[in-house]
């Protein structure tokens, strides 16, 4: 019988029907009270520390983990690699909770949201703002154009939004356009008013964003972080809205997280800051729930999984 | 030869246009240097008390206003009326900046965005976040079904929003799930997560947004006034969201406006405020005037015009 870690909440009729697929529910009360042994279990449902200690478990037999997230940087990747464990992501559930806190961003600036609150301690009410822009004006940038990018542009285009993208090769996506290879795409961001990044966390995109890349820009409205924390270098992004190379930024992501007191962003009035939130929602569960179980109904007759499969070597 | 009163910019080239037209362009400035009469002015495009002082001016030969806004409560339509004078609007142009307004005023609560900017000042980082919601699981009830309404909705259901509208007849309209007459739109209240206003300020609508109103809800979202300010009371609003009746309020329109220092609304941290932008645009003049244009190229054959008519005894 596989032994199956919950991590993430299972509500009682989720339990029931893993239970019906012949797999048992281990909590992490379990391994603390020595009911079941961290080297028995074989699934990981959601991931957290104690998630950790069972892939560090000595002749451990843990075969797969399904994350809560879609990214999976945070994973022992480099050990999984090499135990032959596996790992789906959620990788599609958190693509419209992303692509509309994206556009709340946007339009926090766009529509005067920003110049409001800037102006409501002093109790200012003043009938303007600057860059009250309508969508159809604006052109946006996106770096990636996976599940989240495609869905952000979707929204994006039924705005009348120009939607351009860049990925690895520069092909083609879905409500795009046009898309651009990372090794060239001045074309595209000579275009926009507004660059958002949506790429993984991976060694390629660390420190992508840094003076090099603000230098290119010339008074771009925003630059919004919905990636990695690891992607932007902080003070460069400062630098760059001080010089006017950019006016505004969103980050919902900073590293490390969590993000510390006094670190300079915090009073950076240009740039609004999100807790890692941007695809965090109530009831997650409820979307998540799916992915495992149609992955645990094939897993339990083939030790295979069927959907959100993460290239555990790539990491994404 | 018409005499066209410029109350809203003409650029140089619209300004040709309208001379080609065999219109002539009169100023604020000609009015008070007496090189034009008050008297002598047909046409006003856009309104300021120049306009009021042109429709107070006896014997004057004011036909038609040509306003910049949607909603013509601000106009003395009752002297209008008396007097003959037509009015066109720019409902549409501003259709798409208020509902991108309404988008962004529902992901800054729903995207954990108002609970980041609450925690700001504290410098807290904290990944969480009251009612994080994906639109398609949240339910929006828009009083008013025009031309912004239906832009709103079109977007809404982009995200797999359920919208319910309410209107006079409860007649139907595009992109709405269903309509309600405002005689009886109980159950269509009882659905709904967040409620929307875009109903004209006539009468009917002045403090329609009471205490009456406000009782009936039960633990509902957000509440957003981007139609007048004059329809919402604001203590009663204000009682609601303390009673629990409802979280959060958006207003983009207060009455009076310009909102004074010391109104308790500045200091509801529960309430987003924004200084009656939510349709303003910076590049208004490229929307409006092929509105001005259509109509005075009919109006200058035989006094008739053809686009966005307002019935001035209705006011809207």
């Amino acid at each position: 019988m596989k032994q199956l870690l919950a991590l993430f909440p299972l509500t009682t009729e989720q339990q029931q029907q893993v239970k019906d697929l012949g797999v048992n529910i281990v909590t992490s009360a379990d391994l603390d009270a020595h009911r079941v042994a961290a080297s028995d279990i074989n699934i990981i449902y959601g991931w957290d520390k104690t998630g950790v200690a069972v892939a560090n478990t000595a002749s451990n037999q843990l075969q797969w983990v399904q994350t809560y997230s879609a990214g999976v940087d945070y994973l022992p990747l480099d050990l999984f690699a090499t135990q032959g464990v596996q790992v789906t992501n959620a990788s599609g559930i958190h693509a419209a909770a992303i692509a509309q806190s994206i556009l709340g961003y946007i339009f926090h600036f766009t529509r005067g949201i920003w110049a409001a609150e800037q102006r409501r301690p002093q109790q200012q009410w003043q009938q303007s703002a600057p860059d009250l822009l309508v969508a159809d004006e604006t052109s946006v940038l996106i770096f990636g154009t996976g599940h989240i990018a495609v869905e952000a542009a979707r929204l994006l285009k039924a705005m009348g939004v120009h939607v351009a993208g860049v990925n690895h090769s520069g092909h083609s996506a879905d409500y795009f356009d046009e898309t651009y290879a990372i090794t060239d795409y001045t074309a595209g961001l000579a275009k926009a008013d507004i660059i958002v990044n949506i790429m993984p966390g991976t060694p390629e995109t660390t420190g992508y964003f840094n003076k090099t890349f603000f230098d290119q820009l010339t008074d771009k409205l925003l630059f919004i972080n919905v990636g990695r924390g690891t992607a932007v270098v902080p003070a460069d992004l400062e630098t760059a809205i001080a010089n006017g190379n950019l006016k505004y930024a969103a980050l919902d992501v900073v590293s490390p997280e969590p993000m510390q007191k006094g670190n300079p962003l915090w009073t950076n009035d240009h740039i609004l800051l999100t807790p890692h939130i941007s695809g965090v929602m109530d009831h997650l569960d409820q979307r998540l729930f799916p992915i495992l179980f149609e992955n645990l109904t094939q897993f339990v007759k083939d030790d295979t999984l069927v959907r959100n499969q993460v290239n555990v070597a790539r990491g994404y």
